[in-house]
């Protein structure tokens, strides 16, 4: 299997995939195609961006050709059990598939005024409400799963899970950008960022040279 | 199992939803909830629609609240087979899952212009490049998928399935807004409208009272 992904600094969607390809536990080769770079217009329209238009993550695997990180975290499910990703008990799952369907789906005004950017960190960042309301909105999903289906571990759904696939390019934010969580949250962003997995993404994303401007700050 | 909708004229994503239960062949009730109507602010606050802030579709099953769509296509997969929401091949379950995932997240310029609205019928509607780009990609999409996976059947990939499910509400908007499309996609989209699914809720949203006003013309 070959991941196609964008930087690792920058690239939320593409944190998703490849978290995806490691939870999977196949092994996959990593290609980077820096987002907005020189090259980005050629690149963009190469074979291995064809299938989305553009768009990372893609994965490929033979003949087949996966261009969403919600359509590869299923795709691998398909290949390797679904117990490796989803919790087994139907309500957890159901609310498991909830919030990941959620994440996907929404959240533009968090997503556009905090653009995920792993290495920065400011403070004191001034948020619109329409942002403040889906920081609540996390929260209040972090909380009930972890006060309803939490018990077996430090995670969403006690162990790693997809739906902390999704929501860890949230906890990049929430960190990043000095966003105040109670602790609860705090305790889980915590399991998130020290995931061995994450610690991989997060040094390779502290040497990245590529620097997007615009993502260099909180958006207005 | 409970499935809340809204309006089945107007609401695109309730229609996925509500096919997605039909394709389960499990027995479900539903209930509509008219949206934005004179009491939405008091509904939307209510125990069956507050899983999802006000969302509609939502899925009760016992103990389990689905509040999405695409989560809903998934938890009723888990408890009926894959096999009756997905293609077996990989590369064409893999193309069907792409596609779906893309419907779930994209398209806003196509979703904002032409609001669904199983009744109404306009001509010669002018659109943005925005929405223009939107309409080619879902063709392209549709294009591929019948000449790679199409042989077994008038639908996507042969017989009806989640992608169809999916793009569903995307046909009935080609045919309201007059859109123009080649041959091969005017046969595909006549499959989908007289499937016998798709003619029991356009008879039901024929004879809904409701209006609003914002979705009965062409969004500039
Ligand atoms: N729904 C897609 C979103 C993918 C996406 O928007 N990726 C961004 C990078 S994080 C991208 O490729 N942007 C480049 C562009 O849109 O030109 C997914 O879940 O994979
Ligand atoms: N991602 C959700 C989208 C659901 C959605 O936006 N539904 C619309 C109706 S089609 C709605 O409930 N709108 C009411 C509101 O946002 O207040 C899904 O796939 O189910």
């Amino acid at each position: 299997m070959k991941l196609i992904i964008g930087n690792k600094n920058y690239s939320s969607w593409s944190l998703r995939g490849w978290l995806a390809c490691k939870q999977s536990g196949l092994h996959f080769d990593e290609i980077t195609v820096p987002l907005y770079g020189d090259e980005w217009d050629s690149q963009r329209a190469s074979n291995d961006l064809a299938p989305s238009h553009g768009k990372v993550p893609i994965l490929w695997d033979g003949d087949a050709v996966v261009w969403d990180s919600m359509a590869i975290v299923e795709y691998l499910a398909d290949k390797v059990g679904r117990d490796r990703f989803w919790p087994k008990a139907d309500d957890a799952r159901a609310m498991a598939r909830s919030m990941v369907a959620e994440m996907h789906s929404s959240f533009f005004a968090l997503r556009r005024a905090c653009p995920m950017n792993v290495r920065m960190r400011v403070e004191g960042v001034t948020l619109g409400d329409d942002v403040r309301a889906d920081i609540v909105r996390v929260l209040t999903l972090w909380a009930e799963a972890r006060a309803r289906f939490g018990g077996g571990g430090p995670f969403l759904f006690g162990t790693f899970s997809a739906a902390d696939v999704f929501y860890a390019p949230i906890v990049s934010r929430f960190l990043t950008y000095g966003i105040g969580v109670p602790g609860f949250a705090q305790a889980y962003m915590q399991a998130v960022w020290e995931h061995e997995w994450m610690q991989q993404w997060i040094h390779a994303a502290q040497t990245e040279e590529w620097v997007i401007e615009q993502f260099e700050a909180p958006v207005k």
